[in-house]
């Protein structure tokens, strides 16, 4: 048996991550209780949890914890875990839900200067482009609205489903449901949001995030019939 | 150099763990392309999974993949890691967004025997209980109503956001923010959001969800401006 001090010290954390006590989160107790649980100085569990994540066998984010396992991105894994058991219009029904109310917290709250960024991304949509990167910058307008809302657990919801809407397969059939003359309507409805945003319109902004999303939802929709 | 064939694939793929490639989901390629990059036969990939999954390294979901690291809960790691970010008003309002449109959806989606199960769990409620045991009936039957609107993108936000509220030293904040009188109404909003899901009023239901959780933020607002 090793009774080096740091190896049981190191060893004794370890056990927590094989046992499954530390629950769906995957996090570790704060440093001061595993001190007090494993009768182990601070100094020594410091030293124990800094080896385990150059180890790779925890990893730590400031203000949330210590947790188990390799830092991945949750929204991600969460996003890829779901994606099997919904579809594109379940996506579209919950963005309906919770980005209508993105835009009206975002009139209240912008910041002057993000105004212009609202402008400057919804401007680099351009038909001649091809559909993928057309993608990216009409998500990457919603981001910005959902990021000015100022609320973490709805703009961490919308990036959830920002993340399902990007699997490939569903790009292309988005691409499926555009009409021709979808994309001048699309440029028009992003320009009536952002116009009642930069005027702090909390219910305009609504109204037309509503109007902009029920449009692609009932060309899914259509498209979804045809299949 | 060890030449054992199995050892090789096994290698191989623990390479992609290292590389970071695999994105922040960190789900792996399927069989079929791991056989085809490496040049191994799906067999043999089959077999090294098998083998890494049993040592911890990977572990696979059903329908959605096979993905670095153990198999914690992404919903609680996701809740957890934005804790500290958010506060109880912030959660309250992406409640008051998404809870409403789940309550709508649940009166025309819910299956007939679950309406019996409402209120046998809002007939949990009861003011002699302990406050956390309250707590736990009033989830379980808010997370009923999320179940039964049928959009899994958006239950997902709905215990996203139930994992963050069930953080302990909210759940004293949030005792702290309830009035004499308060339980009676709250036990009557919810006889009124299961009334209008058991009559199939989409509208009713979301506004009764919305009056039940507005008295709740007003309540909380008023406990954290006297803090």
């Amino acid at each position: 048996m090793n009774s080096d001090p740091d190896f049981e010290a190191k060893q004794k954390i370890l056990s927590l991550l094989d046992t499954g006590e530390l629950g769906g989160s995957g996090r570790l107790p704060s440093e001061r209780a595993l001190s007090e649980r494993f009768c182990i100085g601070r100094r020594r569990v410091r030293d124990a949890l800094a080896q385990l994540e150059a180890e790779g066998l925890i990893w730590r984010k400031q203000g949330a914890g210590t947790f188990a396992g390799r830092a991945v991105d949750p929204t991600g894994a969460l996003a890829a875990r779901i994606a099997g058991e919904t579809n594109a219009l379940q996506v579209m029904e919950a963005r309906l839900c919770v980005e209508p109310e993105l835009a009206a917290l975002c009139a209240t709250r912008i910041q002057p200067n993000a105004v212009a960024q609202l402008r400057a991304l919804a401007g680099r949509m351009d038909p001649c482009l091809p559909n993928p990167e057309n993608e990216l910058w009409d998500s990457a307008l919603h981001r910005l609205i959902a990021e000015q809302a100022c609320n973490k657990p709805l703009l961490t919801c919308f990036a959830m489903l920002d993340e399902i809407r990007a699997n490939a397969d569903w790009v292309a059939f988005r691409a499926r449901a555009r009409a021709p003359g979808s994309f001048q309507q699309t440029l028009r409805q992003h320009a009536r949001i952002i116009d009642a945003i930069a005027a702090g319109k909390a219910e305009a902004a609504r109204a037309a995030m509503q109007a902009h999303l029920t449009t692609r939802f009932i060309a899914l929709r259509d498209e979804a019939t045809e299949l």
